[in-house]
């Protein structure tokens, strides 16, 4: 039960964000009386934090998944995330965005202790490539001038844009396109 | 009343997007009734393109002041566009993001119509970004290798992602990454 709110939870989050999703909807989709709901979470904002939770965790594993894969390069591997992330979006019609995303446009209008979920989260996955870029770094796929903290956070500033505007423009182009540009430009 | 309504209507989607933004609410700050917004808009529909045409164009001036102008060299330019972007944020707190960037990123719960605008919309700002690139590449500040088409759009794409993630820290970090990362790319 916890793990059916949780699924349409984060689908609806990837979706609409936090505050249009309403509990109500999420509760029609997956036929759960209001009672039982908050027998697992106390408020929306528990809810929430779970979800950013859940949705963190799983990005994590993934791209330790991608960024770890011994059989290619270092480089290849951040265009494998890219292009597993681009095969999501077109599975969902690029219907979905990021959660991360999603709800960090809505910062303003969220529960300080979700903004600050969503900044760690990016700074968690931010480590992650750095690791990657560092890897990239010492077999000589990168200049070793390039300051991998600041690659990796340019990374999810660009990613998350891309993210938006392959939502807006329904096509996976823009993803395409931060990723090539970005793999050429810090190997130059 | 008008430009009352549709300043209190810009400021308002730049906060919180369209989803959450209610017509009663921006009555509500600029004391003005419901029959005479209905006198000048006949739907949210109709409100949101004016917005967004507004804001639109706006921003169109805005980047024919910065990248055209003759003082400075075409990349300085686009560095004056980027810190004059961080002090309107900052004028405001970090808690207005990009209209255009917001509405995007609830391209699927908006009205159609809405969504082609700011398809056009980014399309018209990454044209006059392309322009500005074609004349560092002539004046040899950028290769002439550059596809400026690509890396106008590039610019686009991670500005957007620089902009919601410079709201979600509330500070000007991921502007000044952004805008650095991609002038020194663009050179290399």
């Amino acid at each position: 039960m916890r793990e059916l709110l949780c699924n349409a939870g984060v689908a609806m989050l990837t979706e609409r964000g936090f505050s249009s999703s309403g509990i109500d909807a999420i509760l029609k989709i997956v036929k759960v009386p209001k009672g039982s709901f908050y027998h697992y979470f106390r408020s929306k904002e528990e809810f929430g934090a779970e979800l950013i939770d859940r949705y963190s965790m799983y990005f994590a594993h993934k791209l330790d998944r991608f960024l770890a894969d011994p059989g290619s390069s270092p480089l290849q591997r951040v265009a494998a995330f890219c292009e597993d992330a681009e095969k999501g979006m077109r599975r969902h019609d690029f219907r979905r965005g990021c959660l991360v995303g999603n709800l960090g446009q809505e910062a303003q209008m969220l529960p300080a202790a979700l903004s600050e979920q969503l900044r760690a989260t990016l700074e968690d996955w931010q480590r992650r490539m750095q690791v990657c870029l560092q890897e990239a770094k010492a077999v000589g796929e990168i200049p070793a001038s390039v300051d991998t903290q600041e690659w990796s956070q340019f990374f999810w500033v660009g990613w998350e844009g891309a993210v938006l505007r392959a939502r807006l423009e329904r096509r996976a182009d823009p993803l395409r396109l931060f990723s090539r540009l970005f793999l050429a430009s810090i190997r130059a």
